[in-house]
């Protein structure tokens, strides 16, 4: 995407009861205030009846002042069809906290490519319950926080996670194999803006341990499982999943080993694809317009 | 894609040069007809500066007559666009013919799909340089022609083929492992309608033995293509892909078992596409609107 | 394998305690009566302390008459490592019976096999609860029983297709996506000699409309499992499995035709494994010596 | 593997021209030697006649010193078959360098292996002909040593390399995305020891830009390809390959980011199947086994 890094684009995420005309409506909107589509991706589920849409455009002749297009938007289409929309900009850089418990496998690679600016992200804070992977975080210049969790201090670890959420201004939260269950209250706060990657291929595998459960259901395959976290416990919306190829020679050991490979993958793609807001969230599926 | 099935449809592929306002011209003039969209894809190839889209409308409602709509087209939009086009109804079933040789497990596959009437599509001709799988054409009630190839008979059988394909009234052919190289007067006949299978992963190991050479280099994955063919050998617009993994035990043989599986597949896949109308050529590239 | 064709082979399935000395006491007894190992595969499950393996030879110039293997084996080896063991020949051809519903693609997919002479084996029957695939049981020349299926008559139908099964010694039962249930009794007389593929990537999805349940929960891979069956439903050991992507553009209409491209092939792929005696089961798992 | 973890054991490499009784022969004399074998792979290229075996042993109760093991082995077996082999110790840990230019994906994801102590390898150097990546390196407490190349400097460069190889005791290098072509001369001091990642599905875009060419010619799939070093530019034996699918709205720069995951996944795959002895290399192919 060469257009898109050379100048600021906008994007609009549309999603609104199906009927005739809503491409027409958005393109012919842009199109009169000069505005060049660069990526236009549209679905209908025809099934429920609801349209979605991802459109992105050049800013650079647009003719709607930037901090008005929502107004504008709004009131000649959006208001119309009965739209709900979210509106980005390709400069933006949200603010992304890690959880982390021990593994490490998913914070590198997800500080590979934060750290040769290939992700509009910021990254400024940590949070762990351990604190083994300390040296990682400051080595790379974020703030790590140690919170350890125990069942009699969950609630007051969770209450000062969401004070350093506010404190650091985060806009998304990313549980790089984060090993605690988050409270509906918290999940709360956070809507669709929590990635938790699960290592297993969901639904097969829920909850704790899903390596050994694979092992002793004698599957020929693993997988991984990138979705937004919800309070039913690994139940959300799934954003990205993969999979490899095991055997009778692969031991739990190796599964584990093999699956570290999925999980670092599918989670990275899976926060790639929210960056980019390639992902709108409905019901309790997701649009990923790859 | 239920809707489709229940009533007649339309498909528009569209190519020009890229400019402003293309998606709002196409889907306001459709809008204004009263065609409700099913399916809209759009692309564009930011490098060369062209645009590509497919659109499917419901024809129930659409208030131009099904013979005027290129005609229409034409005038209003294309023109003005510069865009090269091609309209497509879905209750059309193109007539296909299947050239094969020995090997059956390419036409098995494509005699499951169109027997089952999942295709739309029409079968009236299977033409062969052996005779080996005549039982299996009669079977299927499908005529059989078989005109063998030697290099002195060359011209002469394909003359004869060319006859056949329009005595026929064919529309697509499909090389289902048929092993004799076409001559380039006869690809000039059906330019973009013929599909064949090569038994690799191009573009590497085109030419003659492909898995044998696969074997010599040592390499850890085979593939299949499913391409149109152009007068240079195995360079054609690719369609689909497909690969498997091998190792050191697997044999030639082994390779040539599991590259059957692939080949059928990707070879009915690109034929699905190519029905489907969601294949669009340009230089010697494909737009594969999946 | 251009050797197994060339000339007869035997092969062991064995397994055992786990202990040392098992190879040599195996490959050195081979040794001695001048066998000549084309294939030997070995596993040991060290968490459960099983010893497997899978060895193929010669009989060329193996001094053993073929009718004394088994006995000979028995005394001089098995006896001493209580050793449960299988012995086949690669000149057998297993009888195999089809049962079918509907849906025919897994059906032609067999049949591609068979009839190319690729599978050792002999398919003699096809049994059915429907009339549907008759012609191609015709076609093929293979003896097509209709036996339709309601809850008064499962098990006078059972009884039937029993007796069928015994009259044409079958010594296989593929369910190409048969879709009934069969009874404990049924399952109890041919234990791992019954495949069944089954439209998810199991253990998710198991029981009736898997496509729709994957499409309700949003995955973004679907799968295909071919396992033995075993009383319960869904959970026998697992042979063969493969997966496909799929997206928010795929309706479950879209996922059943994805998905019965990887039925048939993950289908017969099984089949082939058991077939070519490189399928082990224990407890509920299985080891397949690919 | 928990075994290989809880003790020491040793590893044969075998290969040796095929005849009948060398797995007994082998394994025999671990027996008679109280070895208890943990992994016993075998293959037989039988087009060319060569018996490959790699084999692993618990050496707590074997009865053969560690330090005389290869002169025994060498009298008892090897001299009687005309055996190559290797001899290795699973608590041995080679040292491994590593070239890097300006990408440092590769380079994260080997960090993530060898620092969570996942990988039984020391990395003490780091060169690099950029000074893009010594941050990381610094950070990591490994030495990094900038040896900037051009046409003129190259041979002194790679002498000074060289020079550092020796000094630090290198077993095994590692071209993480390293964009230099290393000398005939260069090559031939560390046979079948120095890894490359070619981002590509060799044979296919061997050379400079593979992902323009992948792009100029249309496919469907993008992979990539880790190789021991041969005078042949990407040419030598392969180890590991991977790919994945892309499409025609991938622009270049799409293949880049995506094939960059494969890259570092295959890289460090191949690594790992080196570093626990699982390859064998002969002509220009290798056994690996997985």
């Amino acid at each position: 995407m060469p257009t898109t890094t050379q100048t600021e684009s906008a994007i609009l995420l549309i999603h609104c009861p199906d009927r005739t005309g809503l491409v027409a409506a958005v393109t012919d909107w842009l199109f009169k205030h000069d505005g060049n589509i660069l990526y236009l991706d549209q679905h209908v589920d025809q099934q429920e009846g609801i349209f979605f849409m991802r459109v992105e455009w050049d800013l650079a002749r647009f003719n709607i002042p930037r901090e008005k297009i929502g107004e504008f938007f709004q009131i000649s289409i959006a208001d119309r069809y009965a739209m709900r929309w979210g509106l980005h900009f390709s400069d933006e850089k949200p603010r992304m906290a890690i959880f982390v418990s021990k593994l490490g496998h998913c914070l590198y690679d997800i500080l590979s490519h934060t750290e040769s600016g290939e992700w509009p992200v910021q990254v400024p804070l940590i949070i762990s319950n351990h604190p083994h992977l300390e040296p990682v975080a400051r080595r790379a210049g974020i703030d790590y926080h140690l919170l350890p969790v125990t069942p009699e201090t969950k609630s007051e670890a969770e209450r000062r996670q969401l004070d350093l959420l506010e404190q650091y201004q985060i806009d998304l939260v990313v549980l790089a194999r984060y090993m605690q269950i988050l409270s509906a209250q918290f999940i709360a706060r956070y809507p669709n803006r929590i990635i938790n990657i699960h290592h297993s291929f969901l639904p097969a595998f829920a909850g704790a341990n899903p390596y050994r459960a694979a092992h002793e259901r004698g599957v020929k395959i693993i997988g991984a499982t990138a979705h937004y976290v919800t309070p039913e416990l690994d139940a959300g919306p799934i954003i990205e999943q993969d999979v490899t190829r095991v055997s009778h020679k692969d031991s739990v050991a190796d599964m584990v080993r093999k699956g570290q490979d999925l999980e670092k993958l599918v989670l990275s793609r899976a926060i790639w694809y929210h960056l980019k807001r390639k992902v709108l969230v409905y019901g309790n599926r997701t649009v990923v317009f790859g």
